[in-house]
């Protein structure tokens, strides 16, 4: 198991843009098997950061989700939205263990 | 509801340390009533870094959680480890939506 926490620079009036494009995202990534959580957050100082917090069971699912039809779309939509690139950091869950609290 | 991610970084040769005291600290946390999540990871990249992932019902919920005599005690047991100040950013979640799939 593995988690991606994802900090996301908009540019300032794409917020909402952003905010959609990722909830529909998400819908269809959280029907993939691979994928315990997805969630979104919105920064409360500044409304242009987001922070996405990406649950997966393996590095398979990682791999699997970056080749989905929404994943690629999204990348490309929110493209031009972006003040930054997308910084991704990647951590090992200690707590809770196991599959079922996620 | 809202969401601190916390980012806390140890003096190498303190993690497991630190995972313990932060396991004991969770387990109690989480019988709060205004806490809904209490993950802990930790960098697949630099193992002396870890990050919080604190759910809360509310901004009371996080007031009354800092006044707990776990949280008292895991900050002052954990203060010698830090190799600097622990960095908190507070979100509002956007996704998912009410507290059901917390």
């Amino acid at each position: 198991m593995l988690v991606y926490c994802v900090s996301v620079q908009v540019k300032p009036g794409h917020e909402e843009d952003f905010r959609t494009a990722t909830g529909i995202n998400r819908l269809e990534t959280m029907k993939e098997k691979g994928v315990l959580r997805f969630d979104v957050l919105q920064s409360q100082d500044d409304p242009s950061r987001f922070m996405l917090y990406e649950v997966y069971r393996s590095e398979e699912a990682v791999a699997a989700h970056r080749e989905t039809p929404h994943y690629l779309k999204w990348r490309s939509v929110v493209a031009p939205w972006m003040a930054r690139d997308r910084q991704g950091e990647k951590f090992k869950p200690l707590y809770p263990e196991g599959d079922m609290e996620w």
